[in-house]
């Protein structure tokens, strides 16, 4: 008998080239894989909800994968700790419906971007935040963040993926997508936190998104020009993007429900 | 002319060999000087408040040093965290009166040692804090943080450093120091923080007491046995040590005044 089974999964992304595996480099999924299929006697093959980057952070990452019915889920958790920790921790094992798709079942995605605004760095968030030592107008920020929420054709933010057919001809994804929420919202200790929600982002869409916000809050980009940058379609329209380590996957939202993993302290705050 | 200058310094002793100079390992004392020498275009010595051991943080290092007059200590402050960065950071830079010295002027140092109780560890805070999955009893930690309040002898909360006499005799310093508070307290998420003030401590002294006090919370070792520990004077009557990653020198205080340095946030609350 075999069981579906769902991990929540946090990660300090620094050491690692990304989540998905890739043979030869360091992944999240290389390190899970590593750990989960001795100790379940059969190859594992994970799912993720996000695919985050090389350098990216999660703190409510969803994977699922099969294995033997009857594994205790507690136990599971804390050997998977044990043999991948600390960079890696899963923070949640379950036995799931043998249909649950992390990915495809994924209503929602949350990530948060922390960018430390000050002058003077700080040692202990120095791998967590985007240090920017200029200040920045958070009011202008928000205003210019509300361009994004809505249906979009994001392809100004994103980093083409184009495949290759067989006849030679190259297809490329859509890049339209629903942005549910953008806020930035100032937190303790000079830390602004961007907290953006969307049905599915496209390829370095987020940090994308938050380097030419945090361009606008410099005075380096007018806001209102963002309409016509998402319309220009053309990634050399938007700003610069924003470096992966102020990144977060933080929580992902199934169906209506409150999404897996949020509703918990933000390790930066 | 020369003048004096004071720097409060922040690290991550994670990479580091501790604080002081030692040629031909990385140490923080290295690299302020490899950054600060050839700016001011001369060698600079560094004196410090609290000689942190390999691995250990600080929050509020407080250094002096002498150098040539008028140098403008804003730009030489995020100048020197440009090249130390981000690992290191100078919070403050300022200049001091000629006699000023940061060892032997403060009149207490402030020690955090943060533990992190709860079953599932935290990769952002892996590298800060003490992993403890099993609970703690931290009323019983506070009772018995109280023994160690006042002047004592910690023989057996000490690392003994001995030197030798040109006579080949050797000489062990006092290990008599004057604690002035010892409290644990809750913190959010699973964090439990030890705070220790005293007007010095000798070598390992802050993590031999918590390693102790832990093994309190655990249910190890009685409370009440820990006059009878201090009594020994012995390292074998103490409980194990705690590890360097967990411990952050907060904040030092000369003469009455508040510390410097100190109420600033806590970057892992």
């Amino acid at each position: 008998m075999r069981s579906r089974y769902r991990l929540v999964v946090a990660y300090d992304g620094s050491g690692f080239h990304g989540f998905a595996p890739n043979p030869g480099v360091r992944t999240v999924a290389g390190v899970l894989t590593e750990a989960l299929s001795p100790m379940l006697g059969t190859p594992v093959s994970l799912t993720c909800a996000g695919r985050t980057d090389a350098g990216v952070h999660a703190w409510g990452q969803v994977v699922h994968f099969d294995g033997p019915s009857g594994v205790d889920t507690e136990r599971l958790r804390d050997a998977c700790n044990k043999m991948c920790g600390p960079a890696v921790v899963v923070r949640e094992a379950c036995v799931v419906a043998g249909d649950f798709d992390a990915r495809r079942d994924a209503t929602s995605r949350v990530y948060r971007y922390s960018v430390l605004s000050g002058r003077v760095p700080d040692p202990f968030r120095a791998h967590l935040s985007w240090h920017q030592p200029e200040p920045l107008d958070i009011t202008a920020m928000n205003e210019a963040a509300r361009h994004f929420v809505g249906e979009h054709d994001f392809a100004s933010f994103c980093r083409r993926r184009t495949a290759r057919l067989p006849t030679g001809d190259r297809i490329e994804g859509s890049t339209v997508r629903r942005v549910l929420r953008a806020v930035w919202s100032e937190q303790p200790d000079e830390l602004l936190r961007f907290e953006i929600e969307a049905t599915a982002f496209c390829h370095q869409m987020v940090r994308s998104i938050t380097g030419t916000l945090v361009a606008v809050g410099r005075g380096r980009m007018p806001g209102a020009s963002l309409p016509a940058v998402l319309a220009a379609r053309d990634r050399h329209a938007a700003g610069p993007v924003a470096p992966p380590h102020g990144l977060c996957l933080w929580a992902v939202r199934y169906g209506g429900g409150p999404p897996v993993a949020d509703g918990v302290p933000d390790p930066l705050s």
